[in-house]
Parts: C-alpha cells; structure tokens; sequence
C-alpha cells in the first residue's frame, strides 16, 4: 500500500493516481512553453519533469503577466539535519525567485514536530533549525527578497490570521483531511491553520491581495488544499503551487529520503569519505550483478540511484546526462564507474555548500522577518 | 436546568451542587481565618461569602508564608460593554493585589468570542478590548505590578508555551469538558491551552516556578480544571484559584448578568439617568405589591435585586448593610426607597468611575506587557 501524507511516505508513489486523487493538474508541454517566455531556458528539474504537477499556475502566471506580481511561499519543519532530498525543492524556489523577481516567504514551522514527535520538544527542535537555516541560505536565496518566519518567533504576527483560518475549519474536515480521532492532541488539530498563513501573510502586512505560489513536495499537498479551501472566505486568493516528486531514498528506487534513517539519507554536512561509504554501500543500483552480464545487457538508469540523482538533482547539462544514461544502458559504463560519477558530483557540490553554510552563521539574522512591533492602539 | 460553562450561564445556579460537581472547596471559617492574618480584616466579599470556594487555597498560603510570593492572574474576553457583575471578581483581586503585595497578570483573550460567535470579528473585538482595559484600569490597580497580555499581541511570547500544553490536551478530552463536538471549528478546540498560559508565562519569563492564584467567577472552573492537570505535566505548579458567584441579572434573582440582554445590565457607562430608569423598571424587587402588605409583612431582601447589589458589590460598611436588611425585612424601608439607596450608590460609583475612566485613556500603554523581542538566537 501507498501511503502519502504530510507526516509519512510509504511505498511506491503511483504519482499518477496521486495526481487524480489529489486532483492536482500536469504540468504539460503548453504551460512549460508559457513559463519558458517568462523564464528564459527552463530549468532543468522542469525540463526532466521533477516539478510535475501544479495548481492554478495558468492563472498565476496570467496575474504576473498583468503585471500582478506574485510571491513564494515555502518552508521547512525543522526535526533533523538536511539531505539531498530537502534541497530539490529549495534549488528550485532559489531558481524561480531570480526568474521571477521576488519576495520568497520561507516559514520555519518550529512546533509541527514537536506537536506531533513525542521525543522533540523546541530546544531540540530549534537547535536542528538553526542548522536548516545555513543550508536554506547556503543555497544562495537574495537576503532582501527572502523573510524567515518562525512560527512561535513571529506567532504575534500569525497567530490572529491562523484563528481567522481556524473559524472556518472544522474538526470533522481536519479529521478526514489528516486522518485525526479523538486522540489527537489539539496542538496537531490546529496546527495546519498555522501553515496557511503564509500563503496570506503578505497581502496582510502590505493590505493588498497579492497572489501566492507555493513550491512544495506533492505530500504537503493536503495543507494547501484546505488552505485553498479557506482563504477566499477570508477575502484572499487561492495560492497556486508548483509541485515535485520526493528523491528517492539510498536504497530503493521509491518513496522518500527520510532523515531518521540514516542509511537513506546523503546529509548536506556528510564528509566526503562519508558520502563515498553511502553511495558505494547502500546505493541501490540498476546495474546487473556481475560485470560481464553488465557489458552484454546494460544496466537500467530508470530505477539505479545513482543515475535518478543525477538526472534529478546533480547534472544540468542534459548533453553530459545523456551519454551517461546511453552509456549506462548499453553497458559501456559499470555500475561502479556510475557511482563514482554520483560521488564526485555530490561531494564537488557539498564541498562548496559546506564552505557556503559556515559563511551562512553570519547571515541568519538578515534573513529572519522583523516587522515592526506596532503599539496595540496606535492612537495611543 | 441549569448550565454553567465558560460561555452560558442558564437557569438557577445551585452552587452547593456545582461545588460537589467541580470539587471545589468551600471558604471556611478555618481558611478566611488564614486570610484575614495576612490581609488584616476581610473584604466584604469574603465576608459574606460572595467569594465562596477556592482550589488549593492552603497550599498556595503555605508558600506565601514561606516567603515563595504568589503572581495573580485573571482576565477578561472582550466582545462587549462592562458591567458591574463584571467588574465585581476585578475589585476582589484589585484587594488582593494590595494585601498580599503581588504582580497580577491581567489576559485579554480577544481571539475566544471571535472564535465562539459567528458576529464577532477582530476589529470589532478589539475595540471593546479598548473600553474594557478602560474599566479595568480606572479600579486603581498598580501600574507597576499589572501586566496587560492580549492573546493575539503576546502571541509570540505565548503561542510557544500553547503548544506544550495542546501536546498533553486531546480532541476528546476537550469535548468532554467543552461539549465540542464534530463540527466545532479548531480555533475553538485549540483555545483552552491559551487560556491555560498566563498560569504559568510569569514562571517562564523569570525562569523559576512562581505559584498562580486566580480569582475568577465559577462558570470559568473547567478551563482552570484543565489547566491544573496539564501543568504539573510542563513541570510548572497548579494554579489556585478563589472562586465567587455572579452578581445576579437585574430582572431576576438568578443565572448570570449577561452583557447580550441590555435590559439585564447596568453598564459602567450609563448615566445616572440611565442606571435609574433601568432599576426602577426591570430591578426585580422582594418587596410586597402593596404599601400596607409591605409595612404589614416587610420585604424579602434574599431575592431582592437592589439589596443583593447592595450586598454583593456596593455597600461595604456591614453595619449599614445589616441595618438596610431589617428595615427591609421589618417592612419599616419601602422596595422604592430600597431601590433608591442603590441606584444612589451605583450612581456615587460609577461618576467617580467614568472620571477615572477617562484619565485611563493615558495609562493603557503603561499596562500592556512590553517583553524585550530577543534575537532568535542570542549567540548571533
């Protein structure tokens, strides 16, 4: 069975059935070409189809091109240290801000794990989000276009919207939505009401609508799709999204990287000689098992992890990924040499990332959201 | 039937059996005596057992004579005009500020009524919250140790401390105290862990735990009940609380003065034009219909509105009281010139009253907690 909610992956993800299931659109030939006019070249998880669904995003993107420009919303539940499979869809909001030209709201929903873990509480939690934050910076995103939000750090500006959200979701629609009984604790019950808020939050603070995009992994769908639900009621626009698939885990060619275990995982603060163990041990390889069947029948890129990190994460120049895959399949290139391919990308990559995360201690305190604090009666 | 909870109050209160359906203690001789050691004579309200029963009273007079200082805590949701039932539980803990020498932590919860009725939104609610800190600070209470939080304002400093509580608080736990049910929104269900906070917040910001006393009418119990069993659970004490009765409606000598029935109240804002007109026309009156029965059989002041307020809230001086309650009942003091005593009395407090309401116009921001915003983190 296939499982696909916020808080778990299991399985293989038939990702077309979770597209009619979620009732989420393609992203087809036609709407690629009208973000190409915008963008310039697509982007490569584009072009490969890693970002392959969305909501809205024709409508969005005939806002923009009114003239109505949109914002970015996208976050991360700090719990543990970043993986590969964290940064997939950040690289991609970091491309879409450039193109775009735009204020990227990033929400760090510190109690979503502490709500709904029982072996975290915020100091634990608020520690590994300090250590997200150098990732998310490392990446590269404009310090005067990206707002940090922390959702008990900024709760004075969020949490009044959230009760706004609140009045209009009931318990039995978050029960069906999220799967609670009576046993959830009422932390978890209003939580999502606290991760629609920044799909609004701008339009707020500047007191005008401004419409919301928000590219997300497809398993953080459901929040949107009452969000979706809510917001007119309250005056704002439905957010758009832009949607991708999880990278797979080390070992398997399905589900998602999952940080609480450590074998699947390549984190961002992975030495080198530890990223070489991984791949080599536990990467799960669509090579055949001896090197003679390999150079008679080839090996298979579509389900060999090495291959799907590279074409999904690591390679851009789709000349260069191209003869790897055709060398692959037809056997010219060993499973091993394929690894090794993988190894060096990843650890070229996460060399300058680590360099770039310790630069990134200095910054966090620019990126962190400071409203001011409005006197409660202004004519006071 | 009769209904007590924290949003409707119906029919005769029969408070011996809400004692036993609580299991709240009664104020007994014993413990007023403990009192009165430490505050020198009684207020009123305690004499005459307005204030009527307590959780933990014992405990928390231990600590207090063990030199481990108590913090008040009480408040107010706003949603409309004060009346005098009130302001009756803040005049009781204005006393209790004073003798015992203490911080009282006033909250405005302003997200509750929005949350719980459908015509109420932020804006609306908020400028009530305005006229009611009016009210409350025209009591005379001391700016140097009354700390204002309002719920959405505060909620960076608060929301945090929520979500502890919300972990130990589940679904169905909330709707066998609320009576919540399916389609209850999930503000409603979340609301309780904010009410829960300002028992604890005061031992959060100084880092030590600080014991929690707190005055409030009884229909708030079930909120506090939760409190108590959380608390111990986040390693914090259970609050104590004081307990009183309500001031009775103005048509009758029961339930609870309701802010919704204009006829049922005598706001903090009417003229004395109006506080007489309101009394003489809906003031239920123990007295006989006729003259000759009244001098014949005398009145019965235990149901009688005017005495009761009299008795309850605005007549402090017992050998007066007791003289006006013979006379009463004797049939020597006519129900009109009863009701005359009082709507003199209201009117001396409340002229005095709207004066100081005004000069409180300058002094809200010097109540409203100002927390220094920390860095997220202090090491950057």
């Amino acid at each position: 069975m296939t499982t696909v909610t916020p808080w778990e992956v299991e399985g293989k993800v038939d990702y077309d059935k979770l597209m009619r299931d979620f009732g989420i659109q393609k992203l087809d030939t036609k709407i690629l070409k009208r973000i190409e006019k915008i963008t310039g070249k697509l982007h490569f998880m584009l072009r490969r189809g890693t970002f392959f669904a969305h909501r809205d995003l024709n409508w969005i993107l005939d806002e923009y091109e009114k003239g109505n420009k949109l914002f970015l919303y996208t976050g991360r539940s700090p719990s543990g240290p970043i993986h590969l499979g964290h940064l997939l869809p950040w690289i991609f909001t970091k491309w879409l801000q450039e193109k775009f030209d735009v204020e990227l709201w990033f929400q760090f929903p510190n109690e979503e794990k502490v709500l709904f873990k029982n072996n975290l509480d915020f100091d634990k939690g608020d520690k590994w989000m300090y250590e997200n934050m150098l990732d998310i910076i490392a990446l590269g995103f404009d310090p005067k276009k990206t707002h940090f939000i922390v959702d008990t750090y900024h709760a004075d500006i969020m949490y009044k919207e959230a009760c706004m959200v609140s009045k209009k979701i009931t318990f039995s629609m978050v029960k069906s939505a999220f799967g609670f009984n009576e046993s959830t604790n009422i932390g978890q019950i209003f939580y999502t009401t606290m991760q629609a808020v920044p799909a609004f939050l701008p339009s707020v603070i500047k007191n005008k609508n401004i419409p919301c995009l928000i590219p997300h992994a497809v398993d953080q769908d459901v929040h949107f799709r009452l969000t979706r639900d809510i917001l007119p009621k309250l005056g704002y626009y439905k957010p758009a999204s832009i949607q991708c698939f999880f990278l797979p885990p080390l070992t398997k060619g399905e589900g998602k990287m999952s940080s609480s275990d450590l074998s699947n995982a390549i984190y961002t603060i992975d030495s080198p000689k530890e990223v070489e163990k991984k791949i080599k041990k536990y990467a799960f390889s669509g090579g055949m098992s001896t090197i003679e069947e390999h150079r008679k029948l080839g090996g298979n890129p579509d389900i060999d992890i090495p291959f799907l990190y590279l074409k999904m994460l690591l390679e851009e120049d789709d000349t260069k990924l191209k003869k790897i895959e055709e060398d692959y399949r037809s056997g010219k290139l060993l499973s091993g040499e394929l690894k090794q391919i993988c190894i060096d990308k990843i650890n070229d990559f996460l060399v300058e990332h680590q360099k770039k995360r310790k630069d990134a201690k200095k910054m966090i305190d620019k990126f962190i959201y400071k409203p001011e604090k409005k006197k409660l009666y202004e004519n006071l």
